[in-house]
C-alpha cells in the first residue's frame, strides 16, 4: 500500500516479477482487499501465486516512527513484517515510510547483533559495477565492533545481490596508513586484519575509492556514510545543473549536447536510491523500496528479495558474527605501533 | 623553493602580484640566493619590492613532518614561517611539503586555541559562489569546542577571502532537526545557537548543502570533512570519465559535446585544491599553495594572503574565541529535550 503510487505500481510489478522468478515463488499482498483484488484481477498470470491479506489500516508516509509503532498492529506494514517472523514469508518488501518500517522491523524481528538500528546500504555506481556502501545513516555512533559487523553484513549482501563469489571489503578512513584515523576505525582495522573472518578485507580506503570501485564494499559509520552519500548526490546535482546552464546558454543544443545530458541523467539515476535497500542486521529479510519507485524499480526490488531469500546470506552473516566476540578479545586495543 | 616548479613559477607570480597589490606591499623571498636572483633579475618591476633571504637548505616534498622538524632550522620554509613570528612578514606563503609546513607552523607560531593541528579549508563551488568547508582532514577527533572554533575561524576566513560582510555558518549533520546526530554536533549546535558569538549561525546542514551553497561556511570534524571532500572529488572524476566515454563512443564529437566537456573541466578545476588554503588557528598567517600550482594560481594565492593580512581576520577570531569558555560553561551539556 506504500510509496507514492501504492497498488497501482506494486501489483503490476508483482506480475512482472512473477514472470521472471521461479514457479515456486509466491506473494502475499498486505493491504486493502478491495483495492488489491481489483488490481490483481487485471493480471491473469498472477492467479494462484498471489494471496491477498486484508489489512484495515495503512501507515502514513509522514507518520513518526514512535506513532507508527503505537498504532502499527494490524496495518499492512506490520502484517508484512510479522509474516517474516512467522515464517510465512521469506522476505518483506515495502515502499512505505522508512522510519516506520525500520522501527517495526526492529521490534518484530529483533536485531541479530547489538546494533541500535538496522544498517542501510547504498549502491554507488563505479566505472565497472557498483560499490556497496554502508551504513548510510541509521547508526550514527559506531564503535569498532559495529564497523566489523557492517563489514560482515555488507560483504554477504554484495555477494547475494550481485553474485560476486568473494567481494572485497575496505574500511573508510582519511588515509591508507595503519596509524591514520580515529581509534574506532583503527581498532576495526586491526580486528578485520587479524583474519578471524571469512572475508577478503583490503584495509583502509578513502572517499574517492567509493566511485573508483577500488573495493566492492566500503564500510563506515552512519554519520560519515550519510554525509558522504549526500555530498556525492550534491555534486552530481550541481554538475547536472551547471551543464544544463552551459548547454542552454547559447546555440549549442546539439545532438552531442543532448547525449552528454543523457550520460549525466544515467549517472544521476544510478546515484538515486537503489530500487531495493535491505535493512541489514535483522532476524529476517526486509527490503525498503524508495517511495517514488516505478513499476520497473519495484519488480527489480522483488527480484533482489528473491535472490537474497534463496542465498546463504543469513547463514554467512551468522557464521562470521559468531567469530566476532573472540576476534575482539584477541585483538589488543592498542598495540605498540598500531601495526597489525 | 617549494612545489613542483620552484622559483621558475614563484618569482614570475610574485612579479604579477606586485603589479596588482598596493605599492607598500613587499616580498621576502626565502631560498637559494643564486637561483632566486637570476629569476628576479628578469622582472624589472620587482626591484626594490623584493628582498632575497638566502637559505642553505630546502625541505624535500616527500620528507616526513618529524624529519622536517628535526632538520628544519635554516631551511627556506623555516625562515619564511619564522619571519611571521618575528613580525617581519604579515603572512607566509608556501607551495612546499604540506605536512612539514603544518608541523613547522605549529611549532614556530603556536596554536591560538588548544587545537591539535591547524584546520584546513576547502573552497567548494556552488551555483552562486563558493562554500568554505572545514576541517578537511587535520583534526580527526573533534569535540564540541573544536567545532565551535572551526565555525569562528571559518567565518572570519570567508569574510576576509571573499569580502562578504556577514557570512552564514552551518554545522554538518545527518538531518536538520535538533535531536539528530552524535553528542559532539548537538552540543556544538547548542553552544552556537546560544548566541554568544558575533556569527550568523543557521543550524544544521546536510551533505548536499555543501554544493547547494545553503550557507557560506560548512563546519565539520576533520574525519568527516576529509571523507566528504574526497567523495565529492571522486564523483566529479567519475562523471567526467563517464561523459568522456559517452562523447567518444560514437559520432558525437560535436561542438556541443566539447562545450559540455568544457563545463565539466571548469567544475573539476573549481573542485581542485584552491590556490591558497590557509592553515587556520595559528598565531600568524600561513597559506599553503598546492604543489602543482601555476604562476596564476600562485599570484592569486599571494593576493589572498594580502587580503587576509590587511583584514581584521585575526582580531575577529580572537574576539569570538575569548567568548568561548563562557559560552561552553553556559550551555548545559544535556538539556531535557535537546532543544536550544
Amino acid at each position: 500500500m506504500g510509496g507514492d503510487h501504492g497498488p497501482s505500481v506494486v501489483v503490476p510489478a508483482v506480475a512482472q516479477a512473477l514472470a521472471e522468478l521461479p514457479e515456486h515463488v509466491c506473494f502475499l499482498l498486505h493491504g486493502d482487499e478491495a483495492q488489491l483484488a481489483g488490481q490483481v484481477a487485471q493480471h491473469p498470470g498472477a492467479a494462484g501465486r498471489v494471496t491477498i491479506r486484508h489489512a484495515e489500516r495503512v501507515i502514513g508516509m509522514d507518520e513518526k516512527p514512535a506513532q507508527a509503532l503505537r498504532r502499527g498492529k494490524g496495518t499492512s506494514m506490520w502484517n508484512a513484517v510479522e509474516a517474516v517472523r512467522e515464517g510465512e514469508a521469506a522476505a518483506a518488501v515495502s515502499a512505505g515510510n522508512t522510519g516506520a518500517l525500520m522501527a517495526m522491523s526492529r521490534l518484530i524481528l529483533r536485531m541479530i547483533a547489538d546494533l541500535d538500528r538496522p544498517a542501510l546500504v547504498a549502491q554507488i555506481p563505479t566505472p565497472n559495477g557498483v560499490t556497496t556502501f554502508l551504513d548510510i545513516g541509521a547508526n550514527v555512533d559506531c564503535d569498532a565492533e559495529r564497523l566489523v559487523e557492517f563489514a560482515i553484513m555488507g560483504e554477504a549482501y554484495h555477494r547475494a545481490a550481485h553474485g560476486k563469489p568473494r567481494p572485497s571489503v575496505g574500511l573508510l578512513n582519511v588515509g591508507s596508513e595503519e596509524m591514520k584515523g580515529h581509534e574506532e576505525v583503527r581498532e576495526a582495522n586491526r580486528v578485520l586484519r587479524a583474519g578471524a573472518f571469512d572475508l577478503d578485507y583490503r584495509g583502509f580506503v578513502e572517499g574517492d575509492d567509493i566511485t573508483k570501485g577500488s573495493v566492492d564494499v566500503v564500510v563506515t559509520d552512519g554519520f560519515t556514510g550519510n554525509v558522504a552519500l549526500k555530498s556525492m548526490e550534491g555534486v552530481a546535482r550541481f554538475i547536472t545543473g551547471e551543464l544544463r546552464t552551459a548547454l542552454t546558454s547559447g546555440t549549442m543544443a546539439t545532438a552531442g549536447a543532448l547525449l552528454a545530458r543523457g550520460a549525466l541523467r544515467k549517472f544521476r539515476d544510478r546515484m538515486n536510491p537503489p530500487p531495493a535497500a535491505p535493512l541489514l542486521g535483522l532476524h529476517g529479510l526486509v527490503l525498503k523500496v524508495h517511495g517514488g519507485a516505478s513499476g520497473r524499480d519495484f519488480a527489480q526490488a522483488l527480484r533482489v528479495a528473491g535472490d537474497l531469500a534463496q542465498s546463504d546470506f543469513a547463514a554467512e552473516i551468522e557464521r562470521n558474527m559468531t567469530r566476532l566476540p573472540a576476534a575482539l578479545a584477541d585483538t589488543s586495543p592498542e598495540p605498540a605501533d598500531g601495526a597489525a
